[in-house]
Formats: structure tokens, C-alpha cells, sequence
């Protein structure tokens, strides 16, 4: 278990991963840490779909291959399991809420000795009939947009530096 | 300093403050942690107004009021420090990117013994002259769209507890 400034000032964006699962508990422990991030007045507006199957992993990784226009490319970087997190839009805090789970979901994967990297696209994504279908099979109903997708695993690179943070990102009024 | 996990599962929306000023150590260390928030690839598109200052403080919280319809209210709490996120509209990701930002400030707050609360609207008041205005006197130029507010503060109420997560707001894909 790490601090709180820990995480957030180590976690970095991990971009290849190796094949290895992610162990059930790991797992766990981070979908709670995005259930527990805050929404709006408490709505709970999103959902998490906590996919570890390779089919279906590999299907949304094809579709957003295609939305991006480089078919054939894995943009998950070869990470074996993928959250992706939805809102409700009907709610109008809904982006809000749904990428404050995304925050709590990276958060909690550095802490659990994972790497983790939000993937866009989602949107595109579940907006398209395939997309709709996958939800409709799991019994989802409403209007959820995909606000990101969580991928996670081991990673297969040194853990990046932190970049330089720019000149003039806060202004004190005092 | 708290676990990751503490913090996550601990923090609360704070709606009831003292006037005590936050300590400037702990003010920084949570703006460091606003900083640190990942941001579609590290463009870091947000700003952080940090307002300790009474006088602005007070102005924007009747700005707020006025948005919500609710004149004479004080929509900060009596939170004696407001910050303000705002993210660069001309680039995509902007507003995931100030959210995340949004969310490490609440949860070093609570790490810092503090209470925070999100309040919106501030995408109204940086829409309005008035806004621009305080934008400009800043030296603040471009086109920035206001993602909320963080207030801080040390609580004047007890941490209440987290309501119960929503069924089903895990889907396992197996």
C-alpha cells in the first residue's frame, strides 16, 4: 500500500504491457477504488465493464483500431485486461463522473504494482451498433457514452519520468 | 499521510466549513497533487486558480449564487479557500483532463486533513464578462472553460459516511 502523493506523483501512463493476467484480488481492489470516486450529488452515474475475456478484449481492441484508422494495431499495447468505464448521459454531470472513476481506476493500479493507461475512443466505440449490442447482451439499458478505457497489466517497460510540469498552471490569488 | 485506499474510500463531500485559513504547505501540496493529474498526452490543458484572497473569494461565490438563482447563498460553504479548474476548450480532451485534475485536489485534501467539496458552474461564471474579466486581469489569455470548483477548508460538520455503492455498477466480462 502506498501513499496517497506516492501514487499520484509516480503513477505514469504505461504503453506496453506483458501478457500475464491480473491477479482477481488486484482486480478488485482497483474497481472498488472506482466506485468509490465521487459523483455528483452521489448519482452514480457510471458503470465499469471489467473485461479479462481475450475475445472480447480483442474485439474492442480491433474497433477502436479502426476508429483511430490503423487496423491491424493493438491500442490497448498488448494489456490483457481493460475497464471500461461508461455514464449515463442523461445526467449532465455525466463526463464528470465517469472520469473521476477513470482518475480513481489509474490511481489505484500503481498502488496494486500495475500499470495503467487511459485509451479514448470509447465514445466512437459504444456508439456504433457493434458496440450498442455488447451492451445490450449484458442487459445494460439507456444512454451510456464510453468515457475511457482502463487498460491494465504488468508493465513491459522501466516506469517513464514524470515530464516537467509547465510554467503558469496555478495562479495564486491571495 | 493516508494509504491510497484511506483516502479513496474516506473522503466526503464537505458542505459545512470554519473560516480557519488552510496552512500554505498543505495548500501546495494539494495544488502539486492537481498538477500530477495525467493528462491526454501530457498537454497538461488545465490552469488552477488557487483564491485565498477574501475579496475574490466572496465575488465569485455571489457569481455562483447568481448563476444558481439562489442570490444571498454562499455556494462555497464558508469555505475560506476556492479552487477554481479550467482547461483549454480548443483542445479535445480538455474536459477529462481538468476532471482529473479535480479529482487529485480532493482526495490530497482529505490526505491534508481537510474537507473539499466540488461545486459547479464554474463553466457559467468564466462564460460570463465578469469572469472573462477576472481572466484577463490575470493575464490569462485563450479560451478556458471553467470544470468546477474545489473548496477547501477544515470541516465544520462530521465526516459523514459513504452511501451505499448502486448495484450492478460492476459488469464482469470473464
Amino acid at each position: 500500500m502506498s501513499s496517497l502523493m506516492e501514487c499520484i506523483l509516480k503513477r505514469r501512463s504505461i504503453r506496453a504491457y506483458k501478457p500475464d493476467m491480473v491477479p482477481q484480488e488486484a482486480l478488485e481492489t482497483i474497481l472498488k477504488a472506482g466506485t468509490y470516486a465521487p459523483t455528483a450529488n452521489d448519482r452514480q452515474t457510471p458503470i465499469i465493464l471489467a473485461i479479462t475475456n481475450k475475445e472480447m478484449r480483442d474485439k474492442l481492441s480491433a474497433m477502436n483500431a479502426k476508429i483511430m484508422g490503423k487496423e491491424g494495431d493493438d491500442p490497448f499495447y498488448g494489456a490483457p485486461v481493460v475497464l471500461v468505464v461508461l455514464a449515463d448521459k442523461t445526467k449532465s454531470t455525466y463526463l464528470y463522473d465517469g472520469t473521476l472513476v477513470m482518475g480513481n481506476l489509474m490511481l489505484a493500479a500503481y498502488d496494486q504494482g500495475l500499470g495503467s493507461c487511459w485509451v479514448h475512443r470509447a465514445k466512437e466505440e459504444f456508439e456504433s451498433e457493434e458496440g450498442k449490442a455488447i451492451l445490450r447482451e449484458l442487459g445494460i439499458e439507456g444512454d451510456y457514452e464510453g468515457i475511457g478505457h482502463c487498460v491494465l497489466g504488468y508493465p513491459a517497460q522501466d516506469l517513464p519520468e514524470a515530464g516537467p510540469r509547465k510554467d503558469n498552471y496555478v495562479y495564486y490569488i491571495k
